[in-house]
């Protein structure tokens, strides 16, 4: 079952440059896929690494998840990702798959097992043995990544995605030009507080563990915490910065701290990207709503009302039949149980004003109903009870993602 | 766009009494549909009827719904019902169309527009005259409802419903025997905390109001608060139970009084009756989900969970495809905070034990494959926290629902 390409997809992959200390090696493992990439290994060879990782909210999480939570905040030698299995309720058998890997990969590397990260992602609740990773390892040829590589490894981490994702920034902390570079895979069981979702992100830049964690925890606002494709939220979400810190860097006391305002800029925009590309790339995705909630008591208000639109089956559907269907908009709006004035809440879609003061606008419904074909359709709920607001992405509910579901596992 | 009928809809609409007290009118007034009742008058003509009611916990609500709320608890003597619009976010305009309605009621009826109680179904944010609904009461005659008539009058306030709603109970107050008659209609916008969703209930019992609304509350928990056909929750929910008081019946101080445990009980089973109707005809359902969740701190952290798994998009498709795919429960599970201890979960799909003790267990998946094409699954969650359990039903998200719901409007 091959997926059309998501029409939001990019041109081209971004031209992604090497991270000094980051080796990388792309192979076929069979973990699930046939004939296909799916495991990436990645050597961190500087001296000393720092990583930061932010996980899902799930309280079911996978193998991977608890295995890297526990190695937190431990300096990183080697990141391994597969995709095919998500390694979760796989119980003890699941957790000596990692035990017999991360165990093999200390030795090939002369390193501690305890230095090793997992991320997996793919099906859930299916035991299987250490082999394919074994045998994963056993073919691995590691090379700085050029564009063409970290493209292949992109690749390799899709499951449903239409298209590998990769991001790239560069920033200054002091007179230190340094490099951040980014990979991520979406694309269902996306939601806020994480999802299905992987992204790694490497710099060269020299960060203190501490600071780098506060930096990227700070980052998930706005990208990956900001954008729902489902409402569900997967057991294997991770997010993980690794900082090689090849770069002779300043080294500030604070995450605050002035000398770091344009790499956290940059970290920003680097996992904004990436979300963006993941929502862009939702499973059957067509048209892709950004919706704007202002008026509100607190920012965490306007961000709830915000995602029950993004998240509400109805406004998803008639998003995908270009129904401007505004009404449904505040049906959600009203069923997200935030503070609001009913006699002062709006509505508009793009520059269409299309309910005010609690009350239906006249309007050229023929304008708001072409307006609706666009791609993008930005939508603007204001509350009336303060002046606190919040963004965030969602998509349509099209034929294709249930095509796309009904039978994954399958 | 006519859709088939559901596969759940019964053979024959029930056999329904009389209620003394109520006259019924069915008419087409053209609201919004076109060659099709839609209009449903009811006459109130007993000597001392109550109303109890319960809306929906939408904070936007139609206008229909802040009239009805305010009349509460005066003793009704008429009941308007209109599908096609929803009289929602319609403004001052909006309650000028009810408040014309009600004093044209009032003047053919010679009592007070105060006793006049609305329900309306439909589109939101569209304005319209009062016109259509005079028209309709022009044309009402009206009669004691046989099934005929009830089925007439259940079908006339259905949208995207594919049939009609009925039930009915006798019960004894004493030595008394009284009937209970209800209609409803779904189908979208069908969430706990009621939906778009319309139920009304008569009975010829003498019931205080205080003690009638103390009954049907208490019944909303296990009937329309137990359903979910897509997460939604409208702005017009509204379940509304007249008791005629025609059949003289002993009166007890309180709803818990012995005295009322028989009609308690066939007012919760006629709304369970009707609550299962209306997820039995969600919007493109093909399969249904019986969702129990155990071993919960709470019955509202039971509750919770299975509304997670009842509305989890993954859940629902592969529910559609008939996919066995239970690490999607484990995922909803995971998602909807509940508290759980991970050691302990297990899923049971039927018979079939999947996972136990937080691990899959070693099962026949073509047994389990062949289980899921049943058109009700159950669905057995044990969360290892504590004692608690609940039970909602949900259905599947098929491309129908997104075929209904992507041009409703148009």
């Amino acid at each position: 079952m091959t997926a059309a390409v998501s029409p939001f997809a990019p041109e081209a992959f971004p031209d992604l440059c090497p991270i000094a200390g980051i080796e990388v090696a792309v192979t076929a493992c069979g973990l699930r896929y046939q004939g296909r990439d799916d495991f990436v290994s990645i050597r961190v060879n500087s001296e000393n690494p720092t990583i930061a990782a932010v996980f899902t909210s799930n309280s079911l999480v996978g193998e991977p998840v608890k295995w890297s939570r526990k190695r937190l905040p431990t300096s990183p030698r080697h990141l391994l990702i597969a995709a095919g299995n998500a390694n979760v309720f796989t119980g003890t058998r699941g957790w000596q798959v990692l035990e017999e890997t991360a165990s093999d990969i200390a030795t090939r590397e002369g390193i501690t097992p305890d230095s090793v990260y997992f991320a997996m992602t793919g099906v859930i609740g299916e035991a299987f043995a250490a082999k394919p990773l074994l045998d994963g390892l056993g073919q691995c040829v590691y090379a700085a990544p050029d564009t063409a590589l970290w493209q292949r490894a992109a690749k390799a981490i899709m499951t449903t995605d239409t298209f590998p994702k990769g991001t790239t920034y560069t920033a200054y902390i002091g007179d230190t030009e340094v490099s951040i570079v980014g990979i991520a895979k979406g694309s269902g069981m996306v939601a806020p507080d994480m999802a299905t979702m992987l992204a790694f992100l490497f710099t060269d830049a020299a960060i203190p563990q501490p600071l780098l964690q506060e930096m990227l925890a700070h980052a998930m606002t706005n990208s990956f915490n900001s954008i729902s494709v489902d409402s569900d939220t997967s057991t294997s979400d991770s997010v993980m910065c690794i900082a090689t810190g090849t770069q002779n860097c300043t080294i500030a006391e604070s995450a605050d701290d002035a000398l770091y305002a344009d790499f956290r800029g940059a970290l920003e925009r680097a996992c904004a990207d990436l979300a963006w590309q993941v929502v862009s790339d939702g499973e059957g995705v067509t048209r892709i709503m950004h919706i704007e909630v202002s008026g509100a008591e607190t920012a965490g208000q306007a961000k709830q009302a915000a995602l029950s639109i993004a998240n509400s089956p109805l406004v998803k559907t008639a998003l995908s039949g270009a129904d401007a269907n505004w009404g449904r908009v505040i049906m959600a709006v009203g069923k997200s149980g935030v503070c609001l004035d009913p006699a002062q809440v709006s509505v508009r879609f793009g520059d269409h004003l299309l309910a005010e003061n609690g009350s239906v606008c006249d309007f050229d419904i023929a304008l708001v109903d072409e307006y609706v074909q666009e791609s993008l359709v930005h939508i603007h709920v204001t509350l009336g009870a303060g002046t606190e607001s919040a963004c965030v992405y969602g998509n349509d509910l099209s034929y294709d993602y249930i095509r796309i579901n009904a039978d994954y596992r399958s």
